[in-house]
């Protein structure tokens, strides 16, 4: 690439990798550690953790979302979340999104538009979550994964607002849709 | 604890580990591979990511947010986002946010309140942000760390949008922060 201008989109500091050296390759995420040149030609490592990406649903009916608590081994406590989960290889993410709602909480969503995408931990991860909102939902049915235990409800806005205080809710993706849920309701348009 | 009722807070589908194998203990991050029971007394594995925790600060001047861009090598790309950093060990996120937002902009904030907390990717990791407010922004001294380059910049709540769009801005803080910031405008308070 020889472009003239010094600024150019995504490339600001750019940071050269030197060597890549893999550490871990599991069935979720694989983690390796880059050795980069930086921009004043010193050099730095990264570690860096690959995940497929994932979707993740706000799906309103009778103006609740639907939530899922299960519980979260990380965190080591249950939460409660939007229904998300992984791309399986080669899905797109409208097919996620469909497929996770129906899995998660037996919904088919006849309305399912992208509202946004974001990567979760740019620091350190390359996962990104596509958020859709999905209206009109019917019922269909709930298959779970064989490792994936969970409760379906339903909140109103002002019920997730009382559980993001209580720390119920407490992750980006379910806080950003019920933030989004509240700029549709205050000026009738999401927030895209 | 011994609570008679069927639902405990936090509980729900509680996964015991049976085993951890930990993987790679880095200078940001560590991994470890949780073997777990789960509710119907079958096993499981969980990848876990260790994280110190972070902070990031919605910092406004003149009706602008303070953000930053700097090249994520996880994304391969640079992206704009409000600034942020890790915990130090035993440091408090008040402290941390302070810390971080003059480092990284020169600002010190005379208001810094806390917004929301929030944890990026509860499937693999405990990595938790602490969102701030930072108002009344008086000059000090920028200082980044020796491995860490980026570019300092204001945005309006449309300039914001747009970057979003563009995918300029695409991490889950900062995109949460631009809704905060929203519906503050929209409502005259923060949602909290």
């Amino acid at each position: 690439m020889n472009h003239s201008n010094q600024y150019e989109v995504g490339k600001l500091f750019e940071e050269v990798t030197i060597e890549t050296k893999k550490i871990f390759d599991g069935k979720v995420i694989s983690l390796q550690v880059d050795t980069v040149t930086l921009p004043d030609g010193s050099t730095a490592t990264r570690e860096i953790v690959k995940h497929p990406g994932a979707v993740a649903v706000l799906a309103i009916r009778d103006d609740k979302m639907i939530v899922v608590e299960q519980y979260r081994k990380p965190l080591g406590k249950s939460q409660v979340e939007i229904p998300a989960g992984k791309l399986d290889a080669g899905e797109l993410p409208q097919a996620a999104a469909t497929r996770e709602l129906e899995e998660e909480t037996g919904y088919i969503a006849e309305s399912l538009i992208p509202l946004t995408s974001f990567y979760t931990s740019p620091g350190f991860a390359d996962e990104i979550i596509h958020l859709f909102v999905a209206e009109q939902l019917v019922q269909g049915s709930m298959q779970t994964d064989e490792d994936e235990f969970l409760e379906v409800m339903a909140f109103t806005l002002d019920e997730a607002f009382t559980a993001i205080r209580a720390g119920r809710i407490s992750d980006a993706k379910t806080i950003s849709a019920v933030y989004a849920w509240q700029i549709k309701k205050l000026t009738g348009h999401w927030p895209l």
